[in-house]
């Protein structure tokens, strides 16, 4: 489906959420390149941001040669283990007496963050499984404290098959906080865990440099065309469209108002879009009077504001000069605007739009695959 | 499960969405009182607000005898078709070419809100159904202009079953759009449909008055406990709890930075818990150092300030003072803090919180029913 193709005189009402699993291929094999000779892994959660983990999976399986997994969550596990036989998942999020069960079924690798966890880990006796353990360097979120680490045996420390920890600012270049994690990282590693593979990279880390992506770097965001490293011009080509139908086109007199609570009125005489799509469909109410509908018109893309509130099902543009007609498609996700302008528009980052996006069930998909 | 129990020295991982089915029944018998006579209807679009439309509608039809369900997509109308077995489904969004075949196998009543869709709708030719029309009174969004309208046939006029329209502001009690709008839809009532059954208000109108109530009223957003009537208190009752376990409790140094970005530093010694759910949860990224988490200790609630950036996955709370144990749970949204006072320090609505919420297939979902 060519995002050229227009459809005159046409009535839809489903917007369309079309992904391109090729470009997806393509981000993870780049980055590869990017953290060469360090072992790449996929970061899966959250549904793959949205995007279906069992598909995504399975495509950085067979496309990308990828055996390495990370997910939040067990149930995350038990939805892509199936599609990457022999492949090793991780679970962030650790085991609990509510996914003890799944651990043991399927032999995910936990990630130990805490001496509570690490207790009991050890009770559910699971064999053939050697978690990694998560200590903490800047971010304080959830990881093993150095006084945590002074409380663990010799035999505990050789219960690990990794190590690992997360940056703050890594898409910050320069910020303080990189060489200030990079260097605690090392000191822990050296003082505990010497001989252990080690990770403290996922994608905006996986730019900073060879001393930062030591074993196994773990390649999420980027992998979905987000731009990680965003002082300078995205590498990662962008692997989602999200559009929707013209269901309406009217006009406003001078004096008009618009949406919800009235927010918009308009200053002159105005044509107006509504659009079939709305926050409902993950598309940020903070786009409201903000954000831009774009429209194909003879092979150019023409922009169109969002005025009035962004409502659960609907969108209304400003299309005063534009030719169009009902049936045709306003884009507001596509490789010319892509998520990270989004994200800006709506005062926020890649990673909550494209969350919230790809969950809605209400989209017609596509996936993309030669 | 009562949100009274507390799990000491247990761990958990997964976030908790309880939905209560009898407060979602009991709220909507209110709002049938409070709009009699006019015939009360369901909106479950969105997946019913993300708390599962089948359930929801399942749960109404036989708990609350209604008959009439709205949604915004015919997919999601055969979503809930075999769970209401003889009701009328609307389609507010209306056909088109993707949803034809849908509308023809069952039955469902479009909203016909453009002259282009209704030339569609009658090519279509789908017998025992006849449309509902949504006018423009002021919203301007979807719906017939007066100069639409007038281009309609005697014929045409007669093929619709109801004339439908929407309030702009109907929140704001004396808000004066309400007036004019109500002012416009009877002009257009009588003057087009004199003999049409009419719907005009939503959760919202419904308590504006007998004015605003008609033959039908559309109650959505308040029989899932949001306060449609902010001008007063809620009368409604809280239909969800989301709650997540704590992970890991650990301290803070002064000086000690938190999260993403490094946007908390903790100006004294502190404790912390790291909870686990995030915005992949719906748990809007816009609460980062503004939202709340609650503890239930010794039969009080606690307050707990969300500090730093709320991530993908986790949270992290000043917890100092607080004498809390890992796998102790957080809550998030509850009775005593119910989704209007998250969705304010979200800085957006109820609906948009409930409906990112809703959606994620994390959670571990309880449905409580009688």
């Amino acid at each position: 489906m060519s995002i050229f193709t227009r459809s005159v005189s046409k009535i839809y009402t489903r917007p369309v959420l079309e992904v391109n699993l090729n470009k997806i291929i393509e981000n993870y094999r780049l980055l590869c390149d990017i953290i060469y000779p360090s072992t790449p892994s996929a970061v899966i959660k959250d549904d793959a941001y949205g995007l279906d983990a069992a598909v995504v999976a399975k495509t950085l399986y067979e496309g990308g040669n990828c055996r390495h997994f990370w997910v939040a969550h067990a149930v995350e596990g038990e939805k892509i283990a199936e599609f990457v036989p022999g492949a090793q998942i991780f679970v962030l999020q650790g085991i609990g007496e509510d996914s003890a069960q799944l651990f043991a079924q399927y032999k995910f690798t936990p990630v130990i963050s805490s001496p509570e966890m690490f207790a009991f880990w050890k009770k559910q006796k699971i064999s053939d499984v050697k978690p990694v353990i998560q200590v903490e360097t800047g971010l304080n979120r959830l990881g093993f404290r150095t006084e945590d680490l002074e409380h663990l045996s010799a035999a505990d420390l050789k219960m690990f098959s990794m190590v690992i920890s997360h940056l703050a600012c890594a898409d910050e270049k320069d910020h303080f906080m990189n060489k200030f994690q990079l260097d605690n990282f090392n000191k822990i590693r050296q003082k505990y865990f010497p001989a252990l593979p080690a990770s403290l990279s996922a994608s905006d880390g996986a730019f900073l440099g060879a001393d930062y992506t030591f074993n196994m770097v773990r390649l999420g965001a980027a992998i979905y065309g987000i731009n990680t490293a965003p002082y300078r011009l995205n590498q990662m080509q962008n692997v989602v469209v999200v559009k929707a139908p013209v269901l309406q086109i009217t006009q406003l007199k001078k004096g008009d108002f618009v949406g919800y609570s009235a927010t918009y009125r308009a200053g002159t005489d105005k044509k107006i879009a509504i659009i079939s799509i709305g926050y409902g469909d993950g598309i940020h109410r903070s786009l409201s009077n903000r954000g831009k509908i774009f429209f194909r018109i003879k092979n150019e893309w023409k922009e169109a504001k969002i005025i009035g509130r962004v409502s659960m099902d609907n969108i209304i543009c400003d299309i005063t000069g534009l030719d169009l007609k009902v049936g045709e498609w306003g884009y507001i996700i596509f490789d010319e605007y892509p998520l990270d302008d989004v994200a800006r528009d709506a005062q926020t980052i890649s990673y909550e739009l494209l969350s919230n996006i790809g969950k809605n069930q209400r989209f017609d998909r596509v996936y993309i695959i030669k």
